[in-house]
């Protein structure tokens, strides 16, 4: 029997790419994703198409209120900042940053993982095309697979530890989208944009956007998801 | 300006104890409870009357879905457990074990402290009268505080550090019970049955109870929360 893996679904590229490197590696996946209150509730549409087209049979998406917590562009009545240059992405935590929401979700993973007795849990996050989020670097990997073997049974009856994978913590966007088609990621069913168009499609100018649209052009490629501004 | 501090308030009277604390060093506390499909919701009425009682103006109640995570007698069909007898209560982890609670919880409550701009988190978890529940140790304390403060934007903007305090980790229930009648805790509006009689009282046969139950005797004090097993 193939051993578990709990990976965080987002619908994005990155978490897409993860669970394909999960799945290659022989994993019997179970996708976790969270319908938290975030403006780009689409997304919850592209994780459950990404987690069926790489066949995957167990797929849980968990309600969470923090939009009660607020404190985020994605969260609250904050607007997502629009048309940043390369050097304000690249510089501090954006707007968009939602507090301990990388926590919250991996809690969630730990949780599950430990009722279906999995031991690994993967996650996406990458520094290279950073973000700037305080949760998506390696140390903060580090913290957490550390209190997870501390917070659960494990900690107390030894045995089997959790391992958390972020595969893709040293790629930079275009490094992922490779990663991605070659273990046949369809990215046209992801989804990045903070805020889309009234017409659907993704704005071509969110942070988000242009870090997808700059990792698509880097790995010589066409983005497959519609844009205002491709 | 009084410093802020997030206090979890389960209903029960150690974390009704812990928010006597942190009341009392003069923090200007924000109560955060869960609705997380536990069997014993009532607890979340002793919570809330818990906070007024103290004179917490802010008190958050977010629910989660941890029934749809199982794996616990308070989150899935299975029987609360009653009638132990104190060593077998002493020993292992009880089936009452939510796997990762107190780490899904801590970290909602990094997030609105974060948002807040609060240092302080207050949980009232204690060891020696031993639940056996592995994320109320003290190793979980540190390591979930190592996180807090790598997780954010404290870990990357420097500055105030997250501080996790579990004022009453050394202390006996009986301690737990003279430390909080001292702090002018009202005991009759805690919650800790995991299973209660038909008619709505206490049990009297459930760990919980029994560990309840013992505290009060050893402090030479009657509990005034009707149990159909005094």
């Amino acid at each position: 029997m193939a051993a578990k893996a709990v990976v965080l679904v987002s619908g994005g590229l990155d978490s897409a790419t993860a669970l394909a490197v999960a799945c290659s590696e022989g994993y019997d996946c179970h996708a976790l994703s969270f319908d938290y209150g975030q403006r780009h509730v689409r997304e919850l549409d592209s994780a459950r198409a990404v987690a069926a087209s790489l066949g995957v049979q167990h797929h849980l998406v968990l309600r969470l209120d923090l939009r009660k917590i607020g404190g985020s562009a994605l969260t609250a009545d904050i607007a997502v900042p629009k048309g940043r240059s390369a050097e304000a992405i690249g510089e501090g935590i954006p707007i968009t940053y939602v507090p301990a929401r990388n926590t919250i979700f991996l809690s969630h993973a730990l949780a599950w993982a430990e009722v279906l007795g999995a031991q690994d849990l993967f996650l996406g996050v990458n520094v290279l095309d950073a973000s700037g989020y305080p949760d998506c670097r390696p140390e903060f990997v580090a913290a957490f697979e550390h209190l997870a073997n501390v917070a659960t049974r494990a900690g107390v009856e030894g045995g089997s530890r959790f391992r958390v994978r972020a595969p893709l913590i040293a790629l930079d966007k275009a490094g992922i989208i490779r990663r991605g088609l070659a273990l046949g990621v369809d990215f046209a069913l992801t989804w990045s944009c903070y805020g889309p168009e009234p017409d659907g499609r993704a704005c071509g100018l969110c942070d988000a956007c242009q870090l997808r649209k700059k990792g698509f052009t880097e790995a010589g490629l066409t983005d497959p998801v519609p844009s205002a501004r491709p």
